[in-house]
Order: structure tokens, then sequence, then C-alpha cells
């Protein structure tokens, strides 16, 4: 049980890269753009490298290219360690299993190991109807960072090795982190619920559709724009200036469901940063 | 709102510790012993140096003479830059309003500041029936680490910074820590309850009386040993080893009022650690 | 004295940066790709943030979209904290002091430091023609690591702080990181006849005039091409993979005079990453 | 090769310690005294666990001690991962190879790795009159520091892996902390004279010798006491006040042949720090 999703990526990432490592993720991925350091605080300062491509996802050439730029042994560059992919994606889209299988792939290659930050795990799932393990370990996935927080829980996060060897390190990494709770088995508990019957697969299937009538009812709209396919639980809208009285650039808000929208405005002079991938 | 004490203690180092600084605190403190190189990792490596006394509490010749050894600006030697005091200290025993003048006049002077782990600082208040300003900056504190977990409250701690200009780095240490909850609101607002009507030291009394009967009651019995006074909600009681049967050497156990007791067993040939201020 | 570059920059970088700092630089520039993440390290994990620009150097448009981006008192985002800037940049290019003071005010608008990578200096003064502080503090540059090592010294690196308050930390953070030689004087001796009577402008002057005569040779032979002017000591030529035969696609080669040539072949399938500014 | 005894120590310990580690050595040690936290730095913040011991000797039975507090598992403590010994030791004093032996088979039984100081392996290696290999790999020493700079050279240490395996790190660690040198050949090339011919135990047996006689006359005068037998080329004497006019409490002088005294005059108050083995 780890209580955030920064802690949780920030500790995983520490369990399997040196200080000196590379650790490939998508420029507006949550631990390059979000986490005010934590992989670098966590790891000893290793070095994000963002991998660019459209809509939040990493482009699988620019994997390659990316990869053919850091190989091993060149003692001047940090050395390639990890590949972290994000599930959903900050842009609320969604990898296939076959897109992850075939990333992981071009990782396990070059010897790297894949991470996943799946904060928003459960809503890829419910949109893909796969198994867990195909969306993870079976699409070459090697440690999941299983969000639930944003799924309905409390300060509640797991960290799941499919290789338990390389979480040898993990409870020492915890409590200096200062994770370990003193009486964490009661934050711990609510994983008991969500994960019975399906329970957090229904509240994600929720989310997702309110999402989507959301995203429909946006649509329909004149004036707003949907940069990206609404892939979960998360809807990008581009009003025009007209319609977002009274908000600012970037207004943000929760439905009960969880299911939440990112509102953008879009500006005369600039693109907004998350929209450089549209 | 920290999740841990661990946590708590480390931000605030970190908050007033160069990498290169030296943190004095008794051997013995949690932050030393029993954080798994916490305050090393959040503060980018400073050096922690214990400074022993009787009873868990440091001694100010002792600090004097580890103060002489720390002159500044020697580039060989970590520069002083923390004096860390633990209320109740890791023996359950308490320092006096003017003891802690006295070891925080000699830190002041010496340029360091004064950080406070006060995982049960309610304890030590409701032993001494004084004003938590009198036990904390009027005593020359100027950090407090604010404990509410080992009183009831749950994954809730309070860093309190006297002089809110040394809290500037606060935010991004701790998101960068990963202890930034995205709903900590749900686990801050235990404080309110907790700190409202006096409830928090209703809580501690009544901890306090239990550990004090429970001390009462140990001291009765032959072949028990109390090696330090019962000045809070812990007794640290010697058994003779007849008594101990079928108990593991450290057997800790809590009571519903969060009173605790530590019982080591006396062994023949070499005093435990805890015993060592005896 | 410091001995290496790389060490110079990163003590320089962590005198002035915390751990949850922000240092823009040019994405190609020797703190960001070349150093195996030594500032990343000194400074206890502070972020790199690259910022694009043609021929080497940091257009000042990109810094100022970079500078919006990362607002002040977001806890989530690395806080801004120093601009770096390389003369002569990776590329051989040059920064006139009309440029650097350009990027110099934008930076301290926002509230950052200024460092210069000056591995190459010398060699830029000499091009220039014009004195060391109209270069340096004049231009708006906080801290200078004032290199050597590249004109002729050996293991002799300098770094200028402007305001000697800003290096209060740096013997402590030298020491720490092995850089505090017993016997650094042999090595630093070679500083006072280096800076006597211009001997290092000679020396910087001579390494340019070559670099300039083997720029105007490569210009004439058929196949080979300067994707950037030489304004330096060194000269990087494209050539037609049928010249190159025998040499690997980044040949380095170092002549007498100190001047550099990197050789590097155009390949048809993609660009060579130092070309991404041509 | 390394430019100093506090990098090459850094290293070494941070290609065999996680940042959860516990390094076990002489609370005199250079790593724990002297270095200003350059092994809490390389290693990501491990713990320096001081073992005390007379004449700066770590004593078997407070190594046993140590070890058996520090049991692995116990993830509130830092992880028993290195004994580092200093031959000779601080104090000038001398570890037998039976000694260096039986310190390292209790390391070893715990799962630790053993580090030497060899800051003065040469002037110990003369004394002793063994190969270097008895009082290194055959003694169970893992990694050693082999100093050279205090033997005469400049700015020339090496450290070395006897298990190759262990060193896959230290390219990128020596790049990120600022020691691989661009013209690091002229310095190295000291290495093939010092060891030639054995030069570089001529060096020392030359400065053992006048050590040796320094040493003898000094006993000699009324109101010099040397605490330790000088068993290399360092002699630590204590004068009476009366002789040591004019000088402050720590004079420290070196001799042409890199023979070295300390002179430590009694104090009546307190006794100085480098005595406390005495």
């Amino acid at each position: 049980l780890i209580n955030t999703g920064t802690a949780a990526n920030a500790l995983a990432l520490a369990a399997i890269s040196p200080p000196f490592g590379a650790i490939f993720c998508h420029p507006e991925s949550h631990i390059m753009a979000d986490e005010c350091g934590a992989p670098e605080m966590f790891t000893g300062g290793a070095k994000l490298i963002g991998i660019p491509g459209r809509a939040g996802k990493i482009a699988a050439a620019e994997l390659k290219a990316a990869l053919a730029q850091y190989p091993r042994g060149i003692d001047k560059q940090v050395q390639p360690a990890v590949l972290s992919l994000t599930q959903l994606t900050e842009s609320g889209t969604l990898y296939t299993c076959e897109e992850l299988a075939l990333l992981s792939a071009l990782a396990h290659d070059a010897g790297l190991l894949v991470h996943m930050d799946g904060a928003r795990f459960a809503n890829a799932l419910v949109s893909v109807r796969c198994t867990p393990a195909e969306m993870s370990w079976k699409a070459g996935i090697d440690i999941l960072s299983f969000g639930a927080t944003k799924n309905g829980a409390l300060g509640c996060e797991a960290v799941i090795f499919f290789d338990p060897f390389r979480a040898a390190s993990v409870p020492y990494l915890r409590k200096r982190s200062g994770h370990t709770l003193s009486k964490g088995r009661f934050l711990g508990a609510q994983l008991t619920a969500y994960l019975a019957n399906g329970h957090w697969l229904d509240l994600a299937a929720t989310a997702n559709a309110h999402a989507q009538r959301l995203a429909q009812g946006l649509a329909k709209i004149p004036g707003v724009r949907l940069p990206w396919p609404c892939e979960g639980n998360e809807v990008f809208a581009i009003f025009l200036r007209a319609l977002d009285e009274g908000r600012g650039p970037r207004a943000r808000s929760t439905t009960p469901g969880n299911s939440q929208i990112l509102v953008l405005t879009a500006r005369p002079l600039r693109k907004p940063r998350s929209l450089s991938g549209w």
C-alpha cells in the first residue's frame, strides 16, 4: 500500500533504475510533468527522457530512435533502464494490448524493464474489455502502479511486481521515503472491498459511461471541439473563448462518479501544452 | 498534513538542513535508529551525529562537546545545522521546559535550528501541565513534528514551522516525496475533531493514566524492574527470564488507550540496546 | 580549482539550484547530454528542461514559452532556478553579448540565475573581441564555469561566482564530491601562466585560426558541407558517405592547437542528433 | 584513476552499497570524519555506523555486537552492506593480516562486502613485509582504495575491485561525479613509474624510516609522550603544554619524504578527539 500515485510511481522506478539510469516516458506523462521531480528524488538522480507521440501515446518509431541514441556503455550518457507507459494516458487515450506489447518488446530487446503508470488502469480495462493479465504482464509490463485513488479510493495505491525478486528493495525504499504507515491496514482494507465482486470495474464502467455521455453532449455544442477520442473517464474539450466566460484557462471539475473533464480554452496566441499531440 | 511521523521528521529536517549539514540527535532517536535513513534521503545526504545521554535524553555537556568538535568552516566536516530533540524520548522519558530551553540555547548560540520530534508531544504536555507554546517555541523549538497518529489518529501528522518563512520549500519537498494526497482533506479532517475541546489532551491523559497504572502494577511484581520512570504513555520493564516464558525478547503490545509497553527481557550476556542509558 | 568541466558545471548548478529546481538549457548542452546525470547528482535531483533553438543556441521565444509553463508556486512542477548557457555552444557557434544579455534578462525577470558553461569561453572571446567582463557579468551571467582544459591545460577548471555570497556552500559541495585536492596547488599553478600576458587568449586565437583554415579547406571539397558557421575552434562537417570510407559515423580528432573537428556523416535514413538545429 | 582519496572511497562504497545500506567503519575513519559526507552523497544516503576500538582499529567484539544489532530484513533499519577498514588507521597504527582476515570473515559471514581505505597501504605493506595480495584479497578485502597521493604522487588514486563484476557501475558513477578526466592519462602515467621496480615501496620505506627516527627522538624528550606505537609513516605525539609555545593545538607538518606528524597538545579539560582510543 502506498498513499499517492506519485509515490507509487517513484518507488517502482527506484526499485528498477540505478541513479545513472534513463527512464523513457511521454513528455506529458505524470512522472515527467506532474511529480515535482519525485522519480529523480527516489532514484537518486535518474534522468527522464521524453519520447513524443500524439494523443499522449509514445510512438514506436520515436522509441526506437531514442533507444538508438542511448546505447549501453557510453559513460557520458545515462544508461537505458526503464520504459514507463501511462494507461490511460495523460490525454485520456488508450494503448491497446497490441500497442503495449509492441512497445514492451522494443524495450525488452534493448534490456529495459517496462513500468506502467496505471492510475486509470481500471478505466482502460473496461474500455478494452480484456483481463488485467492481458493488459499487464501478458503485454510485457514488468511493474504496475495499480491506482485506486482516481477510481474512488482514499490514499490507496498498490505497486505490483510481476517478478517478486525485483521488489526486494521496496520495504527499505518505502520506509525511508516515509510511506510505511503504522496503521496502514485501515487504509489498505479498502482494497478488499474494492476488488471484491468486480466493484472496481463497476466503478470504472460508471465513470467511463458518464464521460462518454459528457463527450457526446459536448460534441453537439457549436464551438466545442474534442481533440482526442474519449477512451476512458476523461474528456478534453476545446471551447471557443466566447463559451468560456468566467472560467480560467484550465478549469478542472470532477463528477460524482469520478469522470473528469479538463476544459481547455483555445487561445489565439499559443497552443495549450496539453494539446501538443493533437 | 503528512501521513507518517517518519515523513514529517524527514521533511522538517530537509527544509532546514543543507545536504552537507550535521543533525545532532540522540543515538536512540527515531530519526537515527528507526527510519531506515529517511533523513539522509530527504536532505540529500546530511549526517546524523549521535549525542548520548541517559534515559533517552541528550546531555547538555555532550552537546557542548559535540558542537565544539564541529566548528563552522572546516570543509572536511559536515556543517552544524540542526539539533533534533524527541519529546517524549525513545525511552518514554520527558524533557522539562527548562531542559529544552537550555539545549535550545546551546544550539542557537552555535547557529543551529532546533527541531522537535513530537510524536508523543501530547503525552508530554499532559505530564508537565504546561501550554503547547511553553513546550515548543517558548522553549526555543523552531520546528515541531506534531504527531497525532500515536495518540489515536490515522495517518495524520503535522509539521509546524514557528517561522513560516522556513517552510517555503515544503510544498515542493512534500510533493516530490509523494506526500501530497489528492484527497488529503478526508484524513486531515481528523485534526479538527482531534484538537477541538482539548480532545487530544484527553486522549493523552487517558493513555498516560493507563501507563502509570501499568507501571505501578509491574513494579509490584517480583522479578520485574522498571529502568526509567514512567513519564508519559510508555512503560519499559525488565523481566526476569523466568517470567517471560513464551515471549520473544522484545514483545510490543498496545492497549486500547494507546498506552504502550515495551517488554524487555534481561539477558545475561549483553544489555539490550534500549537500556544503554540506564 | 576543479579537475573537470563536468564537475565545474555540476558544482556551479548545485550552489544555486534546490533539489526541486528546474534548470533550463539547450537539449544538446553538455550538462544535458554528456555528463551522465552529474547535475542531477550534485543538485540532489533537479530537473533539466531542454529549450530548443537552432545551431546549439537557445531561442529567446522558446525560453519565454518555457518560463511561462513553469510559473512559481505550482507544487507539482519543479521550480524555475537556473538558465544555463553554453559559450561556444555544442555546435561550435557563438552567442553575441547582446544575445546573452537578452536571454539573461528574460531569466532574471523570472527570478532565475544565469550560469554559463564556458568550456570554450576563451575561444568565444577572441572571436567576438570583447572583454571577459562584457561576455560574462555585464551580459547578465551570474556564475561562469571557466574552462582551461579544452584550451591547453590539464585537469584545470575554475568556477567564478560574480556574487561571492552565492559561493558560500561551494567548499562543502566540493569536498563531499571528492574535488578538494590535497596538492591542488600544483595543478592550479597552471592558471598563473595561463592567464599571464594573455597567453590563454593567444592559445585560443591559434586554435580558432586553425579551425577557420580547416573550415575553409573543407568547404572547397565537393561532397562536404558545413552545417553551421565556424565561429570558434570547432568545425562540424557533413561528408558524403563516399568520402567517408573506413570511418565511424562520428569520428573526433584533435589538432595540436586544440581546434577540434567533429566529422558527421550524412545518413540517408535519419538526421544525426547534432544536426537537429540545422 | 581518481584524483582524490575521498572520491576513491566514495566511489568504491557507492558501487557496493544501496542507498539504504549500512557501512560499518571506525568512528575516526576518514570516510566518517573527514569527507564532509561524500559517502552519503555518492551512495544516495547510506548510513555510516561507527564501530569503536582502540588506536583507530575496529574491535572484533564491537563489530560482532553491531552486526547483531543490524540483522537483515527489519525495514526500519538500514541494511548491512559494507565493512570499511583503514590501513594504516587514522591513528597511524596497523592491522595485521590476521586481524584483517578475522574482521573480514565476520563481515562476510553476515553478507557484507569489505572495503579497505588504503590511503597508506604502501606504508602498511613495508611495515608488515608481506605481499599486496596477502594484505588485500587474501585477507578478505573485496575492494581497495589504493592510495598514491600520500606516498608522493599528485592527484592519483586507484580503486581496485578484486571481483571485476562489482565494478560494472563505476564508469557511470565516476562520470556523474565529475571524475572522468579528459586528459587523465597524463596524471595516470605516474602510476607506471610509481609501481615500476618497487619504487612505491621504496618511497614508503623511506617515509616509515623517517617517522621511526622522529618517534624515537620525540620519545627521548621529557614532556613528550607517544600515545600509540609508530607503525608506519605517522607519529602522534602529546606535548606538555610548556613545550608547545606558539603552536596551535593541532599542528600538522610534512617532511620531504612524506612522513607526517600530528602534534597533539594535551589539554587539561578534555581529551583531544584523536586520542579517544588511547
